[in-house]
């Protein structure tokens, strides 16, 4: 057994010495575990969307080339770090060994997923990727992952679809910070903005029909805010209209500012006050600000937010908006996010519907509209 | 006079359609000015230090290619908008012509500094820079810029140096924020953390020699917290130590997550509830995050941030801390900004030894001790 050991996994950074693990570029993985570290046997890889989308197109959709870049990666670098788009993604696996002074409460057996980024993972690849094409972003595998004390991991649940608990466990973060931002709102203590102290807030979810929208929807609602779900698609209007889950549904390009603030202020009858980003395309951040209210709050989930149009776009619009990075991590994010899943059965429809689209290769755009209205009635 | 106008600009957008003038490749700066508008007689271009960097790299240092360069960027996108860098600056100049409409509330002949970027900022500049050496950020200019509705400008002050003004209304965002953040931690129905309730709230500061960190720290304890100004060299230590400004100065690297949060912790007592990046490097995001106790806020001022490094970041250090990007407009920032310099003369001489520094060309990296201790005793 290893003997110091950092719960932030610093003994394992090989190159360059000093930065965290998910800095670095190559990480130790070699199966012995400290005191504080969990070993997992994975069965399978989530590839992040955007690094996998980056590695089939510069291979043209080319399967086997795919696979031998990702294993020359988790190769190269002990863990599945795309180098391009910096981006990694999850697994799920078997916990194989547990050190004495884990503090993660895994037991040896638990069928688990990784909560923290791949990128920052340690990852030994046993048997080539032999069973995967290279067509997909889930990627069965064998071979070990270590956990830090500080890493984060989920035991999945009995009663939930791997696929589908996985999808929601990816996204687990934003449910859970939309919640918390929300009762800040709803509380009565609240400083008051322009609405009546006593009525509900309003909360606008750009791309409100896909994982992390629909869940910030349903959360936003639970918290008390009467919402507006954004969508790009008549389609993704219908099936969302259909959930049920959201008050209003409105057609826009959140990367238009001025139609976006336009749909969002006549569907709540003015600005929101808090407006939560999970369109994984750029150029939203303008459209966001526009469109929440003075004193309200930006929650930014999509990965492809640039900082600087962030900062210098409130700026530019004198806007009094608090901008948040999302967090992917608050404590019980995971149980959270679950049991909305649960007590949701629309939510549950369209994301199962959604992940059966990502398993199958296929990019349908939205769930089946009879199917999810009848969850909701 | 124009007839329709759009209070955050929409109407001076000439290409593409449909985007804000941040967002714009090309702006129309005519001089004519709608109902809502304000004109600028153009005295002074104060360049974005980035931007500035990138010209004068790319040009070898030859001053006369720099100008020609800032002009042709003018003269093209009617907005000093350094296509490289993404940046701009601010301007002074003297108010002289000023919509019926206006909700400024500005006057012919007011001398103004512009607190909106100038990549959004209508500009025409009409003596070819020929005053100007192309050797440094301050650029005496001729011509004339607009203000929107939602633009922001400030009156400059009689009773200071318009050098030293204009650097502390170019980073007047920071200091009105922490004060904000600081409050509601220092607020008696605040969330209880770690600490007792009754104690007073932690603030980390790095970069805090600097000219928002500087202000952030007067700020910070102004506002009830214990602070601590993290700095790279002895020099600027010295420097902060001898102004007083900060209850504890330390040295650390701001790119070491590991020794800046051993730093940050040695001197406060345990990590801060506050953490303030004013340091302009990359790679700061995760020492930032290290260095703040759970349940608290990191406030990102620094444009060198990356989004999706403290984003996953957090995630992968399971931290549940607030992080927020640093919005350079609150609701009388200039004023608050103003007001501190007044009443903190360590701070002011601090500051106006970095303008001297910058005006006159030479790097120097601290400011007079002696003369700061004798204005802080």
């Amino acid at each position: 057994m290893k003997e110091r050991t950092s719960p932030v996994g610093l003994h394992r950074v090989l190159e360059p010495v000093g930065v965290l693990p998910q800095a670095a570029w190559q990480l130790d993985a070699s199966p012995e575990i400290g005191a504080d570290e969990v070993r997992i046997a994975v069965q399978k890889l989530n590839l992040d969307a955007a690094s996998f989308r980056q590695l089939t197109t510069k291979h043209g959709g080319d399967g086997a080339a795919v696979r031998a870049e990702v294993l020359e990666i988790i190769t190269n670098r002990g863990k599945m770090h795309n180098p391009v788009t910096g981006s990694g993604g999850m697994l799920i696996g078997t916990v194989d060994a547990v050190g004495p002074d884990s503090p993660l409460g895994l037991s040896t057996g638990d069928r688990v997923a990784t909560l923290v980024s791949l990128t920052l993972t340690p990852l030994t690849i046993t048997d080539g990727l032999s069973t995967w094409d290279g067509q997909g972003e889930q990627v069965p595998a064998a071979g070990h992952a270590i956990l830090f004390a500080r890493s984060i991991a989920a035991v999945l649940p009995d009663d939930l679809d791997p696929a589908l608990a996985l999808a929601v466990l990816d996204v687990c973060g934003a449910p859970a910070l939309t919640d918390r931002v929300v009762r800040r709102y709803a509380s009565s203590d609240r400083q008051a903005t322009s609405r009546q102290p006593q009525s509900r807030p309003t909360v606008a979810v750009l791309g409100g029909a896909g994982k992390s929208g629909s869940l910030s929807l349903a959360a936003a609602r639970r918290a008390g805010a009467r919402t507006v779900g954004i969508v790009p698609t008549e389609a993704e209007a219908e099936s969302l209209r259909g959930a049920g889950i959201a008050n209003h549904v409105a057609l826009a390009d959140a990367r238009s500012p001025v139609a976006l603030a336009e749909a969002v202020t006549d569907e709540l009858g003015g600005p929101a006050d808090v407006t939560v980003v999970c369109v994984d395309v750029p150029g939203c951040e303008h459209g966001a600000i526009l469109a929440t209210a003075p004193g309200g709050t930006v929650i930014f989930f999509s990965m492809a937010t640039s900082f600087a149009a962030a900062a210098l776009g409130a700026e530019g619009l004198a806007a009094d908006v608090t901008m948040l990075i999302g967090n992917g991590y608050l404590p019980g994010h995971a149980e959270f996010a679950l049991a909305l899943v649960r007590a949701e059965p629309a939510v549950r429809i369209l994301l199962e519907a959604r992940v059966h689209a990502e398993t199958s290769g296929t990019r349908i755009q939205t769930a089946d509209s009879a199917e999810v209205r009848q969850a909701a009635g």
